[in-house]
């Protein structure tokens, strides 16, 4: 019989926040709005609190949930997969995170040509006290015209290549998907990016962004107010970053909005 | 005149927790333990929160004020910086993150072979009310070896690069540095790493890390324990990753210690 | 009617090696070594030759091109994607990089516990002068014991997480397969790495590679000698990186083999 | 007495292209344009070649021969690092590679206001068979308007940030210089970028960029003539990436120069 060293006590009277792995690659399948699973590669964080009288966790039972549930994560199921973590290790709270590509089929907006947009998601479930609790992120690549070039320069303006980032606690599971928040997300900026443009699609996209310029501030608002508007939403945080063209370094502006005031409001 | 597009008022009534720049690579003088200056690289960030009434921050500010104090980092001009920031940007809040290489000469344990070891620093300073506040982070990388594997096993024992991050805020301005928290990060590990190791100090390595072996459990309550007791610091964050040699993801563990009381100390 | 920008003359004499695009995410389905279809996310590179007299080359149609081949990716149908680009964009050379996670589920050495392996491979297909050529290419994360640790200790060795690149052009095309050459660079090494390790697994692991020390370059010699006589395999390129667990840096090394002589072999 | 592994015979008949060390992070003196030293974070690569009957190489060597010349980094001090390297090592070939920030302080165009801007360069000195070879890399981020996307745009023109990279091979040593490649760099583009523009300099660099737009295709095609045009190069590399602003993926060209004729060139 081998010993169990994490197993044994340990003196310290110190306990962990987390004790996890991160990092793991993985093949998971995961439901699409439609209900639909597809295949992706997921980057997978576990974690779970330690009590101060234990020495360690068993991380490859981390491995062994994951594996379990790797055909079905949808946002129901990922509750449960939290749950049956932190039965399964003892633990008082547990935390699972997983991100991935998601794709979806875009038509360029002229030609109609159809390719594939690339979306990072993430799908996190944490239980500590009380019903565990789900967490979608998206980050969204845009296009953003400067208001501030524009109105300063008799002709042409600068704009760049922005990522809109939203971590969204939904208010009821299931209500919300990845695809509704990326909707949000590219309202929000001067354009959509694609990766196929035609000619005529190119001129389309450059002139609409042209006549409606917005700043990392304006897309970051305008996030920021449609989720709150919207019943299916309980507390969100938006980050907007521009890879700033006339600089080589990025401008952001960000907002958490948790309480049911979105920062200045009354 | 130019237009001012970022001071014009803004009716949607969302005020922003941060507006700043990020990414910025720009040369600094940072004082070591002795006050000496050290010309460094560091990453900047820096942003300030954003009233719900006015349309955008005027970001070039940001670069001239870093500019301006770029000569003279040390941890009580950090501080006079980010005060000089919220001024400057009629902001209710500030933060300046600056992350940047740290370079000790170490001496090999048995043949004292000198080389540079680099420790991944930053210096944090944020203001709103009240005083503006200070904190030091270290990124420190370890040998750990597995106390699990050498306990299971005949001969050997898996083990494994790691890094000890420290984030600290100082109980007061300039009593502790880069160093302190640096030795009590290699002090929880198995062995430090070292730049240069000539045979007997491999020698050396190897044999105390076998017999002083360490789970991230382990070296995170260590820290805990080392800065716990530390009067000098008044709150702090730890966490470590080991990039398990038997897996091809990372272990970890981390705390937060914020009010006196480490986690599940009585 | 647009102007064609793109295909206006071009008057300063420079013919370029390469136009294309490339960090392009995409979902594509792969064949594995069964025939089997599965679905992954590749990170695309794609790259026509450009002629003196020609301004630019019309970035949209590798889009177009990926798109109506990527539901049939296998080591026959990339090379007809390459000859298809080719006389697409008219030019004389043509080549596409399919850079994607593949996975294989493995049994722990002991208990047989499954879970998945995540391997880096990449497709490449080049066409000039002359049929088009197909190279694989895989990133095998592998444990290494270093001998020389091992000798000079007392007990224990220090061991690490490494890598095992292999670029590998087959002797004819659907002979070899990632499989193979993953199973080559694990053969290598002093233990292949596992997602799931059980207390008996790890035992295993850690004194089997205690057992079995490698050096990086004992590791390319091992791969460079298995390539050499496989008659499947008709020029090669390996690399081995060890993230050293005593250093914070990385020890490598690397031969590439094209003409039937191994570096100093007769 | 220690045994020593790596100067043990190998029976395996194969020799290595390169055995060495890489990602070594490292605190340098660097020689400015003037002569001036400056000190710089270097990431450093450096090998050597192993013959077929040596088991391996002595990798503390490198770090011992680079610690020795930290303070002097020029390009004919480099010149004479990778002989000493090579002799120390009892090895046929030798490289080392460093690479890192290198700063200049520049002036907004209008404004004249003063900041740095950072290019990622790299210092290459290598040897086998004859006289040591230098090689300089430069990394110059750039702005670039799309002369598609205006000709074909009743107004506006997307435009992004981009990079030039060149490595050339100077004909003489110590002839030719960081800066002389990066103004070479930044006379391709649109415009160069700053880390400090106030409006009117905004204003200027719109428009500057606006009515000189450039594809990938020309940048690539002006780096190369003003370098084939210069004496002071003997060979060069040429590739020029843009973050395109309308897509998630970047487009690139690129040209190697080796034998005194360009491309297509008659």
């Amino acid at each position: 019989m081998l010993p169990d060293v994490q197993g044994m006590p340990d003196q310290r009277g110190v306990a962990l926040d987390d004790v996890g792995i991160e990092g793991l690659r993985y093949p998971l399948l995961v439901a699409d709005a439609q209900g639909a699973k597809r295949e992706t590669v997921a980057t997978v964080d576990m974690a779970v609190s330690l009590d101060a009288n234990v020495k360690g966790a068993h991380l490859s039972r981390f491995v062994e949930v994951l594996h379990a549930w790797r055909d079905q994560l949808a946002p129901d199921s990922a509750l449960r997969l939290v749950e049956d973590l932190r039965t399964r290790m003892g633990s008082g709270s547990a935390r699972v995170h997983l991100a991935f590509a998601y794709f979806l089929e875009r038509q360029a907006p002229v030609t109609g040509a159809r390719s594939f947009s690339e979306y990072q998601c993430a799908l996190t479930a944490s239980v500590s006290t009380g019903d565990p609790v789900l967490t979608l992120g998206v980050r969204v690549p845009v296009t953003s015209v400067c208001p501030c070039s524009k109105a300063i320069s008799d002709r042409g303006a600068h704009n760049q290549r922005g990522y809109v980032t939203i971590e969204a606690h939904p208010a009821a599971i299931g209500e919300i998907w990845f695809d509704d928040l990326i909707a949000i997300a590219e309202a929000s900026a001067s354009s959509p990016v694609y990766a196929l443009l035609k000619r005529p699609d190119e001129r389309h996209v450059t002139m609409a962004g042209y006549d409606n310029p917005v700043f990392v501030e304006d897309m970051t608002r305008q996030v920021a107010l449609a989720l709150r508007d919207d019943p299916r939403v309980a507390q969100f945080r938006v980050r907007v970053v521009n890879d700033e063209s006339i600089h080589n370094h990025a401008a952001y502006a960000q907002l958490g909005w948790n309480d049911g005031a979105i920062g200045g409001a009354p």
